[in-house]
């Protein structure tokens, strides 16, 4: 493998226990002999395309440049009104429908090209109506993988056209700041939409209404199965325990709001 | 690596929380540092041999030839009735126990050869009683991806000696079909015996002998927690809800009766 | 890829659903495009380092000379007082916090060295106090992987200083052995500390004070949902049942007593 072959993330609902991903695998090594291929997730919540959002938003800043990743959480798959589409910066390259799954991405000020794939000589044979990952966004990412250019999937599609689902953001009031849980992970750690240089040493922060810690620097800044909140990997404000799962004590859910203030 | 280093995919009950799987995956790098090793499925239940075997006959289908398939449910190892074998039709070669797991692979009509591994050359020095995926099964998929032909393994059995475990048919009643769910996959869509070509547009499906849907093209034909019918990406009628799991719902299980009729 | 370049093998209580490891992998193949990554499991309980260091010491030895392996379940991550290290008897090498994880492969008398990690060189540029994996912990492998030296990452530290867990040991009683369990498999099989050379066919053995099973060779040494006693893959011995979860129906937990007799 010369170094340069790209790596091709996946990133799925389709769980482990039956086959789907590794049968997209076969598709894409059958086209793509060399491509190497890295699993993001495909424990998502079954058609949870928010959770999908930012997994794939937090995780594709840490491979290189001409990584290509599959995105595919799409309970309506097979339904005529729905398009699959390349989207690109022209350094990373995202394959999936288009059904808000690149939301988070799209918040990223980038110039951001998408394409509608169109070019069925580059898909499957027989394409099935319920499994799109196997029969064209698996082939379309072998191919992109092997050299073809994104013109050679489709058209270009005005990005105002692009679905994108509702964003929650922070906001400032005042000096403290009002925002939300928008990922939980399976530690339990909420993760909010508080930017880490709105996170201060020492400040209040509530979880529903109610305090639940001051900000430290890690998980062990607290005693066992106590709070701490600090600036998570993320870069976002993020709310843990000591060796215990924060969201089911606290029963925070996606969505949850948070508050965060000086003391 | 060459493009034609064989693909070695691993299907087991293993699970993915205690190593047995990297550990397998460390005995055939050992001996063929080339070889690309692609996860089928290690979820699956505990000890059912069944599952695995629609898991295999439905995934390797989409593998390239040549391709090596370690095929690993064993509740028996270390029996002394019980002997491994390599499945092979000259194309894709099936590495396990002769304890049924290759029923579905068997039920197709190919030019099907079987070798009993007997060859304890090519195994570890050291073989446990209860761990020859690790011993003899990996060790065998590696020196076949190295270039040993099957008869270095052993000698040729019969193919009616090998295991078949009972396989449901569906049967055509008139213009109707009678069948059973064989399969539920990990978002609860129930996958039955009766073929894509007897699904008719519009023809009325009963599972358990209720009506549950009319035959549509997708998941989302029906409205979101409602059920539909259609052809699934393996060929054959299946029973899903739109974002919900129908088998929960509806409490179908593998071997419950399934009925297509016209309306 | 040349045949030695070195194994990766992974090992961390980051589940599979948050694109964690993923992340990981996308780092390490950002510095080492070459590396040939091994899941090892991610599925460990969450924050269980003594489970962490079964499996490590179980698995590692399946792999080839030269392997390294990343090894993280870290609680405390982020906290000052505690330092990363690289471990390695000169064949295998470990990289991981120095909080008990490595006990287990301590236990084994080899030339055992280790080097604190304090070249920030070698870490990614911006650590967060969250994510040691992501930001010190993978790029050191890949730089491992590279072809660096240990002295090239801190400087060794003397071994007892290393970190070690308590360790569970059976002891010879007359001609019993009075032991523990030290794991729990996906199945529900129990494994002890008592090892191989003191199991003889047909002693007895009884788990938590009450009589269990004869000892036999394998599962289904037993009648199907009976339990059986045996040496197991790793060396010990173990007690499952066949086609069910022993440690589900016996009521078996880590550190339960384990007592084997002659008859």
């Amino acid at each position: 493998v010369p170094s340069e072959t790209p790596i091709i993330t996946l990133t799925t609902d389709f769980g482990s226990s039956d086959g789907f991903v590794g049968i997209v695998k076969g598709v894409i090594l059958s086209l793509s002999p060399q491509a190497r291929l890295v699993d993001l997730s495909h424990d998502i919540a079954s058609w949870d395309v928010g959770a999908a959002s930012w997994i794939i938003w937090n995780g594709h800043r840490f491979f290189p440049p001409g990584t290509i990743h599959l995105c595919v959480v799409d309970p309506a798959v097979g339904s005529t009104s729905q398009r699959g589409i390349i989207l690109t910066d022209g350094s990373a390259f995202f394959v999936g429908p288009d059904n808000g799954i690149f939301t988070l991405l799209l918040e990223e000020q980038r110039e951001w090209r998408s394409i509608e794939l169109t070019n069925k000589e580059l898909w499957r044979k027989e394409v099935s109506a319920t499994f799109h990952t196997r029969d064209i966004y698996g082939p379309v990412c072998a191919h992109l993988a092997n050299g073809k250019t994104t013109a050679d999937f489709g058209a270009e599609v005005p990005m105002d056209t692009v679905t994108r689902l509702p964003v929650q953001k922070a906001r400032q009031e005042g000096n403290a700041w009002e925002g939300s849980i928008v990922y939980i992970d399976k530690f339990g750690n909420m993760v909010s939409n508080i930017p880490a240089q709105a996170v201060k040493p020492g400040w209040r922060c509530s979880v529903k209404g109610a305090f639940i810690a001051k900000v430290g620097t890690t998980y062990a800044s607290a005693p066992k199965e106590e709070f701490s909140a600090f600036v998570g990997s993320h870069g976002y404000l993020e709310v843990g325990a000591y060796q215990a799962n924060a969201a089911e004590i606290w029963g925070g859910s996606v969505g949850a709001s948070v508050r965060l203030e000086p003391t």
